[in-house]
């Protein structure tokens, strides 16, 4: 690789995942998507291949660029001057949001990403656990400001996060047999309980 | 296949799919999980074959069995004679207690029918669906007996069984960085909301 002076090989990463974000987000099926992806980034097919020595290396990148959004979306929201209930209900209108934009992309990831994340494991939880630990922050403000009870912030992350993938995955599903999960009945539900 | 005067295949197939239940259950890893199936269950390695055309079909078989024990679990708890609230906290635990039961077997079909999830989506998500249904009915019974609000019956039961994955991944992936859930105190949090 001849290096010139403006070298930059973080930044070109950078490009070649947005370029892939928009090219896997755009169809359901792709036949080529490293020709699309190089294309829409501007750059050959063969300079591909010096940032990403797999097809699987690409897609576990796009998802943890995408994981790594999610939690610039929520430093955003704990930023904004609002009570830690409202930053919550907010967050989970926006998960939805987030979600719903990326809908075919995630749908891509999911099938392209699955047979390859044993190899990639660790690296997903670390992921996982930055999101949860950002969310935490949250909560823990929702704890020092009386809004909510003093269960273990990890916990209380960890149950919204996996009531958010319910309306994720009614999202991509689209199971005709489960009513539309509106967010903030569900926000209310993890706020206040089910019980009478 | 010459037909015995007793040959009766699907009592045949249980028997099967029950060893490998057993096998599957009892190691780490595997070098030939066909043999150590076919010996415990009694019968040849050529007979295995007739019932699974695949060592997916299988896991497969064996996971969708799972399910169904899970959903006989709910059943179970929903004839018992306390009130709705009681019932779902003792199907927390019970579920607890079955996903720990079944904890290496968990793993090893966590590994083995991920690359043919599409394949098997369908049969998946129709026994996910009933497995919320009989959830559903517990949850009918509580909002009936005003114990529980009147939200939609599938909204609770979804946020019930993700929320149960929470303690399910603790199980299996022993995150150091998240703290061990009580059971008692899942439950608490959904039933009377973390907010205060």
């Amino acid at each position: 690789m001849v290096k010139s002076k403006n070298w930059d090989p973080e930044a070109k990463k950078r490009l070649l995942i947005e370029a892939a974000i928009k090219v896997l987000n755009k169809k359901e099926y792709f036949q080529a998507p490293v020709d699309e992806i190089a294309k829409c980034a501007g750059v050959a097919k063969g300079t591909f291949y010096l940032y990403f020595k797999s097809k699987e290396e690409i897609y576990f990148s796009v998802l943890f660029a995408l994981m790594d959004k999610m939690k610039a979306l929520i430093d955003g929201v704990r930023k904004t001057e609002v009570s830690a209930t409202k930053q919550m209900a907010r967050l989970l209108e926006k998960t939805v949001g987030f979600t719903s934009d990326y809908r075919q992309l995630f749908n891509a990831l999911r099938s392209e990403t699955r047979p390859f994340k044993d190899k990639f494991h660790h690296q997903l939880q670390k992921k996982i656990l930055e999101m949860n630990q950002a969310m935490s922050e949250i909560v823990k403000n929702g704890i020092k400001s009386n809004e909510f009870k003093d269960y273990p912030p990890e916990l209380i992350s960890g149950v919204f996060f996996s009531s958010a993938t319910l309306i994720f995955h009614q999202q991509i599903e689209h199971h005709k047999d489960f009513p539309p999960i509106p967010p903030a009945m569900l926000f209310e539900i993890l706020l206040k309980g089910f019980g009478k």
